[in-house]
């Protein structure tokens, strides 16, 4: 019997836990399910034989390791920080890991000791990063096994409201995910290359310099440039390629408005507020805008703001941004303020669901000169609240490596991404099995 | 005998050592100059018989003590970080203590131990922060003496360019003061509030929201708000106040022009870069620019941000930002290479003096209800490289508090910034001995 430990009960654990609990029996296997609160994991595993909870505080060094003794492989769900604590345990204890979150600096240094003991430790392999990393390097390993060189590689990625659920809010966007990420993205400068050139763009650029990307069956979206892409040629194998470009997916229009609270400074995560108890969303608002005796807030914002159109000012007062009720908080970042104003209408209701989409962009050229372009796209949607396509997209790749590799099906060791085919084929594979698959377009491009 | 020990012969200690050894034989005081490098303390001194060069490493705490030993005042001009070693070494060996810095964190921590040891520890008593508290203290206690109500406090300072010096440089401004301050100027988010509203005022917003300041003899000003104002309501007994906004001034057309580089993103700090050895200047701006095909590079400024006139351009231009030749630094943060490019076009040349202007705004109101409106100016000019006005507003106040107080004539203990009138008045009348004077205006307000 093969014993898989998951620490962490949260949002994406329900799909996790159910797919390894499927064929647990027959494969004769069993999860421990771990969380702060041993509760939430057991409701998870909704009484099924296989399953077990258990209550595990990560900073409780001994619990942790008697723990990660008795099972074969360690899952980690835990918060991004916590993950190395979580990977040195099960490094000591000789166990494999498996996480799909990104690969920190403490990893990489585990990785000599990884290798030295013969486990298998696996990051990155969620959504994004897991995914991409995933869909990206089949499709560049097989132009390159033709012979073709790769000119561009664009990827973008979203986590949004499913467009079922889009009407009736302006913004066409809810929370989906984690809100203080949402709230906060971009702030560290991004950085690309597009034809040949490096690009840098500061915060308050980056949401008016946006790309337009389509999908045959959703429509158009803004794509913003994500942190440092130029990593990417690295990872990916694509040293000396001319265009290489990371982004992330809202609704089109989105990035235009969203602009306007990141350029009056409402998403400013610097220094604490600590406002008087009768601020309302108002006077939050118009304390970002110059002293005007004379000009209401909506004329303020478009006078400091030119290209600020009735349909932006209809999107921020749809906010309650320029109402006169009281703020629900006073004290925290403009940042932390804002998010509370958002949570208010951006948390998704009952009957709401999400959608996850992804595009990867590449030009490749064949010896011969001939130039290809392909896109390959990939849109999931939630079904409920615990199946939302944001849980599959993120649980799922993580289910799939863990059986896979318990199956012998990925004969690796040592610490890894899923960017090399012994993982990325038979995982895909899987993923595709159960839903998950991307629609691919080559196109001949016969123009210059 | 009295000794003084300087630490530091940096930038103000020649003003400051000249003034302390001027009386020195007369008043039986001895002057001990310590610096990493005794030779440029040795330089300073000229050989004046009242003073003594040492050498002193901040960090080997048994020199630094002996040192401090021998002497009866310790006058700390080290880069601010190193200040708390030199502050806790005086307390232990109690000694008076003086420094042109902001009171910082840890200099607080040490209060009760320096009120139980009966000493004087006196910072912020240079130019800004020094001779800003001192006069505006002095406006704000004689207006509050006379019943009346302050509604509004502005306060600018700038060290500039002197005017007779802004022949040829569109920017009129050349570093007077250290660049890297200039160039990450402005930064942490701005804070004050303006006719009882709070207004806060982010990076990328703030040389763009400047006020008009103008100087009867120097003519227009731009003053853009500086960190956190609303501080000084306690600081300086303005609890309740209406309108206190402190800022930082550049000439006339500076700040739009500075904008546009914090615009494209050239100040960022956050982040490494390391460019190819045949990076261009042109390539450098253009990094911070989409990619366009169709464009050169000005006109691509120029659709990113439409403001931008010609008059920008041929500034930017002056800079050699638009320049084909090589960067003269590919590693280091936007500002640090940035700060290169400035430094080459920036740095005083031999024949170019320096200007200090500093101005306060009130208005007051009566308790009969008249408005009155007062505006107090000062413009400090450079005399050589070493006599600048900086060094003269930063030395002198500091060189006259160490005076006045061995003279017995400021009688308080503890821990003080120059605000209270047993200081100010004191140091503000030395000072005006000096030539360092305000040009003060009141005006009845009669319309509303």
């Amino acid at each position: 019997m093969k014993t898989i430990l998951i620490i962490g009960a949260g949002k994406s654990s329900k799909v996790l836990v159910d797919f390894l609990l499927k064929d647990a029996p027959a494969k004769n296997r069993k999860v421990i399910l771990a969380d702060v609160d041993a509760k939430v994991a057991e409701k998870k595993l909704a009484g099924h034989p296989s399953g077990e909870a258990a209550s595990i505080d990560i900073h409780d060094k001994r619990k942790l390791h008697t723990l990660i003794k008795q099972v074969d492989i360690v899952v980690s769900m835990v918060p991004a920080f916590l993950h190395p604590l979580v990977a040195k345990a099960a490094v000591t204890e000789r166990k494999h890991f498996f996480s799909a979150s990104y690969e920190s600096a403490e990893m990489k240094e585990l990785a000599k000791e990884i290798t030295a003991h013969n486990l298998f430790f696996l990051n990155e392999c969620g959504l994004d990063p897991g995914i991409d990393h995933m869909s990206a390097m089949k499709l560049i390993d097989a132009e390159k096994a033709e012979g073709n060189q790769i000119v561009l590689f664009k990827s973008y990625c979203g986590g949004l409201l499913s467009s079922e659920s889009e009407a009736d809010n302006p913004w066409k966007y809810k929370f989906t995910w984690n809100p203080r990420n949402v709230v906060l993205a971009g702030q560290s400068t991004s950085r690309f290359i597009r034809n040949g050139r490096y690009k840098f763009i500061p915060y308050h650029m980056l949401f008016r310099r946006t790309d337009l990307i389509s999908f045959k069956e959703e429509g158009d979206f803004d794509g913003y440039a994500n942190r440092d892409s130029l990593n990417y040629r690295g990872v990916y194998g694509l040293e000396g390629i001319p265009t290489i470009i990371r982004g992330t997916l809202r609704r089109a229009g989105f990035c235009k408005s969203w602009d306007v609270l990141v350029q009056l400074g409402l998403t400013d995560d610097s220094f604490e507020m600590d406002l008087p108890h009768d601020f309302t969303m108002r006077m939050f608002t118009n304390a970002f805008l110059p002293y005007d005796p004379v000009h209401r807030l909506e004329e303020k914002i478009q006078r400091l703001l030119p290209w600020v159109d009735k349909e932006i000012i209809e999107k921020l007062a749809w906010l309650g941004l320029f109402d006169h009720t009281p703020l629900s908080l006073f004290k925290g970042s403009p940042a932390v303020i804002l998010q509370a104003i958002l949570e208010d209408k951006w948390n998704l209701s009952p009957s709401d669901k999400d959608m996850v989409v992804m595009q990867h962009q590449l030009e490749t050229v064949s010896p011969s000169g001939t130039k290809k372009s392909i896109t390959s796209s990939m849109i999931i949607k939630g079904e409920n609240h615990e199946y939302t396509a944001m849980a599959k997209t993120v649980g799922l790749p993580l289910a799939a490596a863990v059986d896979l590799f318990l199956e012998g099906e990925i004969p690796l060791r040592g610490l890894h991404l899923p960017i090399k085919e012994e993982i990325y084929l038979p995982v895909l594979k899987l993923l595709a099995n159960n839903g998950i698959t991307f629609d691919e377009e080559a196109v001949i491009l016969k123009g210059q």
